[in-house]
């Protein structure tokens, strides 16, 4: 099993006895990494108290980060979670659905799971940088504690690991690739007037979801690079053109 | 789906955050009905600062008891948990596997599964009643947090819920008849000379495995006091032969 590959990410967290018990969680399962994004309030000796046992191992190691990005931008793949529902958030997948692909992907490749702050969760700009959206099944009262939530990745995780025969997947693209990449789509976009000028993350939004049904490798990165490049190429010959057929 | 069959057990519970914890896990997946035997600390100031939401409704409707058996005896299946596994305590499922069975079996059965203190789980003897024990796969630090184990088995008993088809089981024998049994052969037994009168429990204990791999239903523990009750009458024939061969 190679669980060290995927990363528990806590986003705002407030109540430090959360993390110590989202340590303590993923050492049940046989998780390693995690990271802090701008904690609230990082009290480590409210921390430490629910982190029992060679938990600690885990607090001592953990990262902490003041920028979504930093944190996510060496990542290979995104899971964003969820307990609500709705037309702004769709939920594209369960823990257990999520566990074996995330088994697979993260042989060769860094995972990182985010959770939100304990009263909102993750906001829509969070979600923005998913590669998916997870939701774990529940009743009417569908708001879990934090490290519940995180204990049921785990635990899925786990038996996944356990009983998924291993395949490679190959390298996928990394974070600071993927946003280069839509920053320069954004932009050819723009130029060939098929977003508007006016509200072009709006649009954008359409095609992120678009490329990021599936994970995306670095070399289809590449490729969608390239064509942008040579969009922008073409277009520079039209300018051109029409420059010259001015000063004729 | 009839969750409500099914009740979440603490037995000698120490930590009073856990039961507002648990309390919360039950809400999140559906279930209702939470069972205190002998809490060493009830503090519900502490209890229902966990119990955030409608949990509260759990805490208000839950049961308090002084004796496991009280708690157990009009129950018709018992599920016991453990972390530790070994020759004394086999782990004959996993919260997966029970989650189906429960499904079908609290269609027409009042089922309870137990959780022992935080510090060292059930004990021997607690897991003596139980028809089935039960243990989540864990990595090497296997001890969860009380709450964290509850959450794991309703979520799996939801998801169960949601997909199992649903076939009633037979009445099984409560709690009461199943132990007036066990008196029953303890004493027959005896009498027959198949155990040994000195550590009849040491040999009951087999005889307990053995019958409880399958849960009961009512009518069969009715056919097993009958043989019981056939081979007392055959004794007493016996017995009354030999004085008459005495006699002659």
């Amino acid at each position: 099993m190679r669980l060290e590959n995927i990363a528990i990410i806590l986003v705002e967290s407030q109540i430090p006895e959360n993390i110590g018990a989202v340590a303590r969680s993923m050492n049940n399962m046989g998780l390693r990494r995690l990271i802090l994004v701008s904690p609230k309030n990082c009290d480590l000796s409210r921390v430490v108290k629910m982190a029992t046992g060679s938990s600690i191992d885990i607090i001592e190691e953990m990262e902490i980060y003041d920028d979504l990005m930093k944190a996510i931008g060496p990542l290979q793949y995104v899971v964003g979670t969820t307990a609500r529902i709705g037309a702004q958030r769709p939920a594209l997948t369960t823990p257990r659905k999520l566990a074996t692909d995330l088994v697979s992907i993260s042989r060769n490749n860094l995972v990182g799971i985010l959770f939100g702050p304990e009263d909102r969760g993750l906001s829509n700009e969070h979600l923005r940088y998913c590669h998916t959206i997870a939701a774990i099944p529940a009743a009417e009262f569908s708001s879990l504690n934090l490290a519940q939530a995180v204990m049921i990745f785990c635990y899925e995780i786990f038996l996944a690991a356990k009983e998924t025969p291993l395949e490679p997947t190959p390298r996928l693209a990394n974070k600071f690739e993927l946003e280069g990449m839509y920053k320069h789509l954004k932009d050819v976009l723009m130029k060939i007037g098929f977003i508007d000028r006016q509200n072009p993350e709006h649009w954008m939004l359409n095609i992120r979801r678009f490329l990021s049904r599936m994970p995306l490798r670095a070399r289809e990165v590449r490729i969608i690079r390239g064509i942008c490049r040579q969009i922008d190429w073409y277009m520079e010959q039209v300018q051109k053109l029409k420059v010259q057929g001015k000063q004729e």
